[in-house]
């Protein structure tokens, strides 16, 4: 789905409709997932590679991630709602609070996923381990928690 | 330190001016860390407990968190600089890139936290393993990757 109807049991709120701060995307996620119908639930270590863009007024902020390295990559949902309090998801046997959910709908639609760096470009990375529709926006990239 | 001034070795670059994306807070996280001096470099899980403040009209979407629960916590790190490209941490033989280093100071200052929920209160969750300063604007809760 592009964006969900509200399913039996979902709960509406309001849309979060203060700018408290800004975002600037620092790039872009390329991934071989064109809509979110094509996008694995989860991201798993052995999914197909993807390449995270940085655009370049950030590249030097690349410097020291090599091959083998396990990264957090913080992105943001664009597709996502942003007023859904408690969802409905398909797999689930009852409804549950969003912050009880990993489900791309939220009030800040951020996600974070570890991936493993396969290779280093000038200004990208390859990995492994996302689940996003291509073209999703970059927010962040940090060493992943040992 | 509040505010750090540039170190010998770190890079400088543009300041994020695009507002791409706006985050609304939807909550305070409440430490015993009054200031930045006072916050461990990471947070622990026998650290001191913390409160996390929904605001109200998010009440409804912590519905199904549980004590036990490790739940991923994303703030804001208002004091953090967005402007430096390379770092030069003073545990660190030498400077790296931003983005391989867990710094406050990042273009989107989002961190990531794992923590414990100790228990559950109306509008609020007592944890422990946070590592930020008292007031600290809340953006995201969700379950923990297992």
């Amino acid at each position: 789905m592009e964006r969900g109807a509200t399913r039996p049991g979902e709960v509406e709120g309001v849309l979060p409709d203060r700018a408290d701060a800004m975002l600037t995307f620092i790039g872009r996620i390329r991934t071989p997932f064109a809509t979110r119908a094509d996008c694995p639930r989860r991201g798993a270590p052995d999914g197909p590679i993807c390449r995270i863009e940085v655009e370049a007024p950030w590249h030097p902020a690349l410097r020291g991630i090599e091959a083998g390295a396990a990264v957090e990559v913080l992105y943001w949902m664009h597709l996502a709602r942003r007023d859904l309090l408690v969802q409905a998801p398909s797999t689930r046997p009852e409804p549950l609070g969003t912050f009880a959910l990993r489900s791309p709908n939220r009030p800040n639609p951020i996600a974070s996923s570890v991936v493993l760096v396969e290779a280093v470009e000038p200004g990208a990375l390859l990995v492994r381990g996302l689940d996003c529709v291509d073209g999703t926006p970059l927010l962040d990239l940090k060493p992943a928690r040992r």
